[in-house]
This record gives structure tokens, C-alpha cells and sequence, in this order.
């Protein structure tokens, strides 16, 4: 298993009239989790797209346990729990606040597609490479 | 059975650089879709927070199909399957583009908190009224 | 002097915990006003940039005189005062809500960028003949 | 004078079709600079709204320069070069790429208001005197 966290401080922006962030930002949180993730790794999500590779989530399961407040500093826990062997990968993703109360749980699914086909394809080889240590 | 339609052009901001909708703005033309969908029943969400109601949402699962584009006028289809009986409930919600393709398809759920006391209520009377005329 | 009306309905998402509209949001509704008063030139922006034209804004004065609030139905007002003659164009808009107050004065520079060069050019033929009319 | 640096770096979400950062969102980006120099002053502006105090944005001029990327390691500059006197506070800001490039550059200025009676009120005494020995 591969495991990375992170942390994201909440923006004004992204809260709302309830004076929480808006349930929608989390889609957000939830990427600077997957990249950070594979900048830990030791490359970047952005280098995936320049070997041509671009990854579209195609599922997103988020359940809302608890609410996270204007300038709480969020940590984001971001995993993967089976080293991909198809077109498809699977991240689990969790949102504490600084108490450590878990705040939100993600389960998202991303397709690697070939850019200029548009067709699915398999991790590229370097991701894999740095990926399959963890497993 | 409830259901209703709306319809959101896409902005420019809305798009990533996949020339595509970016995937978390769909949680925004959902919110837009149940939004409108409750002023086709005859009041308004702002009411419902005027009534000393909120409305969080506790779950959502997106499955993304196919992008929506920039300028696209998509429409939103909002429908509630069951009436709800106590503090829970569930949307499904369909994005279509012109011609008709199916793009995403979710399942939100929300409950009704008492603003006050934040404690889990049931649905505001009025909107009981209205909603249970489909059913 | 070319003026358009477009109407926009504020969403929660665009809302803040000071239960008003978020300062950074007015500039997608101006963007929005921009687009709209094209096509109701009777072209899209859409198409500007199919023919091979980009719009990057350069330059952008806001004042925020009044709060926009959830669910205010706005009225965006876009109007252009002179007629380009270079690769720079520039909008004045005004966003009203309901009770016909002005809430928020924008003036908006945007250039006539070149997408396969990035050079400067000219306002794209096809706009510049919709939009003399009015001058 | 006060000034002071953060870094933000560029989320996918805030990429458009263009491949750069969508104009608008620099306003959050300028948010976060002026949030973090006032963390950077030993208070926050979390705690200013907890005094009753909130701080409303009343007017923003942003020249755009250069255009930001995906992934970029942005630097936000802010200064305040006068020490306010009165429920007006003048924000200077700047954004940098890694290749300490200038992108963007705004003015941006806010009010002392009351949240209570949302009068206009002077700076709280806290941040006087954390600011006044900058000048």
C-alpha cells in the first residue's frame, strides 16, 4: 500500500453561507492530495501529462462526516491500496482537521488515457516503477 | 416520483486545461439543479433556511461518463424516488448535453438540520406539502 | 456605444461565511456578461476561439458598492463604449440585483491574442462587422 | 512599510481551456497572501472576525502580465505602505512564478466594518499595534 499526506489551509473562498466549506471544494482537496501524492513519489502529475497520459476521474465517492471551518488547517491523507494492472486507478482519500477528527472519506476512480487517442491505456512506466515498491 | 429539469450553460472558468469541465465543478450544477428543482415545487431553498432548516450534504457518488465543454448547455435532471420520513434526503441527478448524450450521473444525499440546535430534524412542513402531491 | 443585459442566479457554492457573494467570484460573472453580449451579437465566443483568436483579460477594475446574497437573480449589464481598432478591448459592466441597486462596477481590458503565435492581432473580422452596427 | 511573502502553488481546478490560471481566480490567490501576512504579523485574520470585526473587499484593480501555470510555485508579495488611519486598508500585491517572473500585480483595497451594526469602524486595536511598528 502507498500512503502520503498533506496539508491544505481552508480559503475564504471556500466556505459558504453555513460557514463551512461548500461541499463541492473537496473535489479540489482531494486532487492536491493525488498530486502531492505523486510528487512524493518523485515525479509530478504534470510530467504524466507531458508523457502524453492524462487522468480523468471517472468516480467520485465522497461521504461528509464532519465539517471543516474558514482557516483550519487541513491535513489530507491519500492512498493506494492496489498497485493498478489495467486503465484504471483507485485512491482512498481522507480529510482530518487539526483535532484529528475525520472530516470527509473519498474513494476516487481515474481512467489513464492516451491524450492523443483519447484511448485508455496502462499507468505509464515511470509511475509504475516509482509505484510498485509499495507493494 | 419527483422530477424536474433545469439548464446551465458552461462558463469558461468552469473548464481545466483538459478543455473539458473540470470534475468537482459538477457538485455546483448539482446544487443548481435541486435548487431549481424545489422552486418548480412553488418555494425556495432560501425559504428553507429562512424556516431555521439547513441542508447539508452527508453523501455524494458521481460517475462520469463523458465531458461536458466549454459554452455546452447542459441540462440537469433532479428527481427524489422516495418521500422522505425522516431527516434524510436522497437526490439523483443527471447531466445531459445538447444532444442528448449522458455525461454524469449522481446520488446525493442531504439531511435536514434545525439551524439552532444543529441537530438532525425532519423535512420542513411546507416542503412536505408540496413534495408529497408526487408521491 | 453596445450594451446587453444577461441574467445570472447567485449559487450557494458562490456565497461566503460573510452570507454574501464572494468578492472573487464577479469576475466569472462578468465573464459570463461578456460572453452573452456576443452572442447576442449574434456569434459566440466559443467561435472567436474556433477561429483561432484568444481573449486573455489584461486588465480588470472592480468596486463593490452593495452584497449580492444567495439566490439574488442578478442582472449583468456589459457594454462596450468604443469601437476597437487595435488588439485591445475594453467592457464596462454593472451587476444590479432585484431591487435595481447597483451593486458592483467593472471595467474589463481583454487583448486580441493570436492562439497559434500568441502575438497580438486585430478583433477577428467577423465580430468587428457585428458589432460596427452599433457605432 | 509591511511586507511579507507566501507561496501558493497552482491547482488543475484552476487551470481554463487556455492552459493558464483563470483570471479570476487571482482574487483568491491575493486573498491568501493578505491572510498569511497578517498571520505573519502573530494574529490572524480568523481572530479579527471573532473581535466583531469583518473585512469586505471594496474595490480591486489587477493588471495581468504574464500568465500562470499548472503547477507552478507561485510567490505572492504583499505590502500595506501606509498605515491605515481611518476603517480603509490599501493592499499592494504581487504575484511571482518560480522563474521570478512578475504575472500580476493588484490594488486591492478593504474596509474596517462592524459586524454587529456593519458600520464602518477603525482597525482593531490588536492589528494596530502589531502593523504600527512596520512604520
Amino acid at each position: 500500500m502507498f500512503e502520503s499526506t498533506t496539508q491544505i489551509r481552508v480559503r475564504y473562498a471556500e466556505t459558504d453561507q453555513m460557514s463551512v466549506v461548500y461541499y463541492g471544494n473537496y473535489a479540489q482537496y482531494f486532487e492536491v492530495g493525488r498530486v502531492e501524492s505523486i510528487r512524493q513519489l518523485g515525479l509530478s502529475y504534470k510530467q504524466i501529462e507531458e508523457f502524453g497520459v492524462i487522468m480523468p476521474v471517472v468516480e467520485m465517492n465522497i461521504k461528509f462526516l464532519r465539517s471543516a471551518e474558514y482557516d483550519d488547517l487541513l491535513t489530507v491523507k491519500t492512498s493506494v491500496k492496489e498497485l493498478p494492472t489495467n486503465h484504471k486507478i483507485e485512491f482512498h482519500q481522507e480529510v482530518y482537521n487539526e483535532a484529528n477528527k475525520l472530516l470527509t472519506v473519498g474513494r476516487i476512480v481515474l481512467y489513464f488515457i492516451d491524450a492523443a487517442t483519447k484511448a485508455k491505456t496502462n499507468m505509464p512506466a515511470l509511475l509504475k516503477e516509482k509505484l510498485e515498491k509499495f507493494f
